[in-house]
C-alpha cells in the first residue's frame, strides 16, 4: 500500500517526532484543548478551563506549555490589571486538528466493528 | 471548522474508543507491527519478530493480542509440527493504517515547523 510506505521510509528523526505527536494528540487534554480553541478566535485561561472540565490549573497550565512550544497554539499577554493572558491556535494547530479528524472519522465509522470484534474475542478466551 | 464539529459531537462511548484507539497507535510496538503486516499476506511470530525487531517475546506478544482483540489483526494456527502461527492485518487492520497516515503526513510535513517553534519557544525560555 502507497500510504503505508510513507510511515516506513521515516528517517529515525521523524519517526520519533511521529511518536511523540501521537502520543500528545493520544493525552486527553491536549485534544480537549484543541477541541475547545478550535472555532474560537481567542480564549482566556478561566474560560479555556471551564470548557475542558475538571482539568486541574496545573496541568492545563502544562498542556498549554506542550503546544505552544510545538507552535501549535499561542499564548497572548494583555497588559491589564489583572493580567489577562488569551489562548488561541495557530494555523498550525488547527491543521494538526483536521489531521487527527482522520483518526476520529475511522473510529466514528469503525467503532461498531471494533466493538463486535472485542465481544467475539472475549467470549472465545471466556473460561467455560 | 466542520472537521473539528465531528470531535466535538462524539458521545461520550465514542470519545472513550477515540482515546483508546490514539494511544494504542501511539504505541510504538502497535504501529511497528501494522507496518511490518502491510503490504504482506501473512507472517509467522517469528518473522514479525525480526521485522520489528528488539521487541521482546512477551510485547508482541501482548501487542498481537490487543490488535487480534480489535478485530485488526488475524491469528492463523497451522497444524504443524512445531505448530505455525500466522499473522495478517483485516480490512479494518489496514483501514486504520491509512488513518493513522493523515497524521504522518502531517508530521512530515510540517516536522520543520514544529522543530523552529520549540528552538525558538526554548530560546525564549533560556535563562540569561
Amino acid at each position: 500500500m502507497q500510504n503505508s510506505a510513507a510511515i516506513c521510509d521515516f528517517p529515525p528523526e521523524k519517526r520519533a517526532l511521529l511518536h511523540e505527536i501521537l502520543e500528545r494528540v493520544a493525552d486527553k487534554w491536549t485534544l480537549l484543548v484543541i477541541e475547545a480553541l478550535e472555532g474560537e478566535r481567542e480564549l482566556r485561561f478561566s474560560d479555556l478551563q471551564r470548557r475542558v472540565g475538571s482539568v486541574s490549573h496545573k496541568m492545563l497550565t502544562k498542556t498549554l506549555r506542550q503546544l505552544e512550544r510545538d507552535g501549535l497554539v499561542t499564548r497572548r499577554v494583555h497588559a491589564a490589571v489583572p493580567p489577562r493572558v488569551d489562548y488561541s491556535l495557530t494555523p498550525l494547530g488547527e491543521s494538526l486538528g483536521e489531521s487527527v479528524c482522520g483518526i476520529c472519522t475511522w473510529v466514528g465509522k469503525h467503532i461498531a466493528k471494533v466493538q463486535r470484534a472485542r465481544r467475539t474475542y472475549d467470549g472465545k478466551s471466556d473460561p467455560f
